[in-house]
């Protein structure tokens, strides 16, 4: 087996057309066809820091793939980033370990980034502005991978550290985008019809107020148990709430809250491989509003380290 | 990070004294100093297969690991081991990956034997005839283990197959031993009277009527539900019954199905780990009959994975 380091996975990024492998591998998980075991976790108190293990496979396809990832909060004392990650590739047929990608957490983030643009296409208007809410890694990686999506360059932004919201202008104006800073949220969302909510917030800051026919969220930032991006009635609005995974999101996220809060029955919710194949129907009117909440599942993770591992064999003949 | 094979494991082996390091590990385990989620599973079915992730780490320790084991039943049919295994070793500190041990399971065959070796010095009489039930590799490697711990070197074995009872004879004589073949399992009771019971069975094969005063019993093999070497009665003879995890073999292994028919309760098992620290007596007769059951606990892995790893590092300067 071999080891491909972070370098090298993101040079045979460039080459990977991302989309259609993650959109098969959604469809693959909400028509059964995916194995995805419960998550496994190992904590640590001293200093503090939690390692998942999520791990899984697509029926019938050639590898079995687990990924060990891990954030200890102190690393960035000493100069070392908090989160780490691996992916692992083993043979479906034989067990037999292929390829370990250390990919220092990167895979992770941008399979969350190509989820992300996948629910714009299918569930956005034409976007006037991008509207962001944060301004961290996936507020910016999730604009990034707009661009193949969408002619628009406009970013609307709102960010609750002053410091961190130019230090976002000025990045993103460098990738080519006009960056309008807001101070209130509210007015994001006046401006923009598609609103990308990545913070990791505890307590919601999108108020149900604030959003207006023809709106689409991206909701990222509630990822796991006790985080929560949207207020209470957001849910509620919304003509079509998407979840990555029902399951996942009954859990954790967004809709775990509009479920407990009985804003939404189980039934409405519609999971994205359904919308991707047609079994299901996305945005019905330009004034609807939608809602994809994304908790991230092991199926992407699969999706992604096949493409790498595959874009690797291919380069090496 | 980087990648150790087994060739290179193997020789690191060499130098290393297990014994002291995984009594550690037991006695850590013992006293609730160790880490130990549930297993991962993942099951396959065309190929059948599965894949086991075990994991944990001793509190205030260096490492944290991650083992990943599998097994798929036909891969003999293209000359591939049906058993897969490697560990990987993190910083408890920081969550960074340092060295992933590609020993293709060795390190938990050993591992294991060094256990059943842990057991024998402090619960065994004076060995007359190392008793072997069953020719696999845990019927060798245990006995291999046992040199360091006796001075006797003569073998009574029983085992399903004629043929693969002549390859093992012919194997231990290799290496160093008389070996004596019996008919009837029996037999090996009533010459031996340490006995290391090393078979797949899933029906009980050692019956109450063979165990005579004085013996001590190692069973290995019932290390998955469903498997079961000790008949009716066996465990209920026993002066002194120790798991090597109280937890594990409540639900599985021998121990597990004495418990459920009433043979014993379950405050009278010890635990390996409180007997090596002195906290419970093991033998306290040569009259008495003790048997040790053992499942296989996470932190032996974390001890073996630490002392391949630190050697490699020692002899790196």
């Amino acid at each position: 087996m071999e080891i491909l380091n972070k370098d090298t996975i993101q040079n045979l990024l460039g080459g990977i057309d991302l989309v259609p492998l993650i959109e098969k591998g959604f469809i693959a998980y909400s028509s059964g066809q995916v194995i995805v075991p419960p998550i496994g976790e190992l904590t640590f108190n001293d200093p503090p820091g939690d390692v998942h293990i999520k791990y899984g496979y697509i029926k019938g396809e050639k590898y079995y793939v687990i990924k060990i990832a891990s954030g200890f909060w102190e690393n960035e004392k000493y100069g070392i980033p908090n989160g780490q990650g691996m992916m692992l590739l083993f043979n479906q047929n034989t067990g037999q370990p292929l390829v370990l990608l250390n990919d220092e957490a990167m895979l992770t983030d941008i399979r969350t980034a190509v989820a992300g643009q996948i629910c714009a296409m299918h569930l956005a208007n034409k976007i006037n502005y991008i509207g962001v809410i944060g301004t961290g890694l996936q507020a910016r990686l999730q604009v990034e991978y707009l661009k193949k999506v969408t002619q628009c360059r406009k970013i609307v932004v709102w960010g609750r550290n002053d410091q961190k919201v130019l230090e976002y202008k000025n990045d993103m104006i460098e990738k080519g985008f006009q960056v309008f800073i807001e101070n209130n949220i509210e007015d994001v969302f006046d401006k923009s019809n598609t609103i990308i909510s990545a913070t990791a917030s505890s307590t919601p800051i999108i108020l149900k107020e604030f959003i207006k026919p023809g709106t689409h969220i991206t909701a990222i930032g509630a990822d796991a148990i006790g985080k929560r991006e949207l207020g209470e009635g957001v849910v509620k609005l919304a003509h079509c709430v998407v979840a990555d995974s029902i399951t996942q999101c009954l859990e954790r996220g967004e809709i775990s809250y509009a479920i407990s809060d009985g804003e939404i029955e189980e039934n409405q919710i519609l999971e994205l491989g359904n919308i991707l194949s047609g079994k299901s129907i996305g945005r019905q009117d330009t004034h609807h509003i939608t809602i994809a909440d994304l908790t991230g599942v092991a199926v992407q993770d699969v999706q992604i380290a096949t493409a790498v591992f595959e874009s690797y064999l291919e380069n090496k003949k």
